[in-house]
């Protein structure tokens, strides 16, 4: 799928602890994902080239399959491309897979739905090995009703309340969650949300309020009130990042 | 079981990450999970307190089950002393159970036996959530073959040639190997082994041994040659420290 401009498009599955970064984005003398990203193919081709996510993640917030198009101009084989990242990223951040796409391909723009996970660690004390990816709540939660609350977030809904907007414009809040659940095994709790789109902090402001959901803190009928205020209030917490996964990105 | 000297006895179980500590034992200027766990009880009791533990862990080795023993100079209830101490410890280091024990226990000397886990991620790409708790080997490692050798090695036996022993004098390189297997599970390897007594940097140079035989590099019969000439040659190398577990102590 050569085009005239001799460029060759490229498919990235992309895994990485984000603890030690400022989020994917690239921000001027901050690390990111994107820049270390960016960085490594200047190293790899000589060449200043731009790696499209299929959304941002914030500071701190982990990925199990970012997804991620290049344009390359030269033309590798997927796992050399794959290899020669890894050998010059730093090893938070690991190439899964690397796919030559065809060249309309869009990570954004062809991604149809985006899955988050966020996982909480529910038992009194912590495992030291999952301190950096589990958000650590030791009284019990009652996780049939944080189902209760969270089907009633299900389907198109104008998400207001459960946004984080820092003077951020966006056209419309309103946004399609096709999944919802949550649920248990053992000490961890997960929280799977589905859409197609998701607003500013908004898989984290869900956590935060179906953990006082299952805390017992809000009752799970106060869901439909809170959705219909439209307004972002202290009932709604945005729930720590470590324990935030960008799970899957369906196209 | 109060003692004349007014002295409680606990039983205290003790998960840690070792990668950023010297090791368990206390040495000057160093940074090791005993120093710590003392540091702690000190600013919880205002007393030095000596933390005995089951045995020591070598630099960067963790710990899912350290199992140590106490005298505390004033009574507290178990959860009292987990609590506090979990408060007072980076969160690197976590009690995970604290209980009044008879004042004869004691965490090394009535060990029956120990179990060591050792994990190896088996596959091209190590997750970055996992780089600190396994050992990377991205060649495909034959797990039949390491536990051909592995079931070689099992039973009362002199291990000279699987100890790195730096200047140590020990009366007897004999030690009663009780269990020693391999078991795969998807990418993941795990060595498991127990013994009543392990000599130093045994478990490793038995990982690091079993490793190359998955490899294919040395044959599962040499095994017994191996043993036969109680020296440390090339054949058997220490594995390194972040795939080590201290997995359970059994009483």
């Amino acid at each position: 799928m050569r085009r005239n401009t001799g460029v060759y498009r490229y498919k990235l599955k992309i895994a990485y602890d984000g603890s030690q970064y400022f989020g994917w984005q690239v921000q001027p003398g901050k690390r990111t994902i994107q820049g270390q990203l960016e960085n490594a193919f200047f190293s790899f081709t000589g060449q200043h080239i731009k790696v499209h996510a299929s959304g941002r993640t914030d500071q701190g917030v982990h990925a199990a399959g970012q997804v991620a198009h290049v344009d390359v101009p030269s033309r590798f084989s997927g796992q050399s491309i794959e290899k020669a990242l890894n050998a010059l990223l730093d090893n938070d951040i690991r190439i899964l897979q690397v796919d030559r796409s065809c060249a309309t391909f869009h990570a954004q723009k062809n991604a149809v739905s985006k899955e988050y996970r966020y996982f909480i660690w529910n038992n009194e004390v912590m495992p030291p090995f999952l301190r950096y990816y589990r958000t650590h709540i030791p009284q019990p939660l009652d996780v049939e009703c944080m189902n209760q609350a969270a089907r009633m977030l299900v389907g198109k809904k104008d998400f207001a309340s459960f946004t984080a907007n820092p003077n951020r414009k966006v056209e419309t809040t309103v946004r399609h969650l096709s999944a919802l659940s949550v649920k248990r095994k053992g000490h961890e709790v997960v929280i799977i949300a589905r859409s197609d789109g998701f607003l500013y902090k908004m898989v984290r402001s869900i956590a935060g309020f179906l953990i006082r959901v299952g805390e017992g803190a809000i009752l799970p009928l106060e869901t439909q009130t809170i959705l219909r205020t439209h307004l972002r209030t202290a009932k709604v917490q945005t729930a720590p990042p470590q324990g935030l996964f960008l799970w899957h990105v369906y196209f």
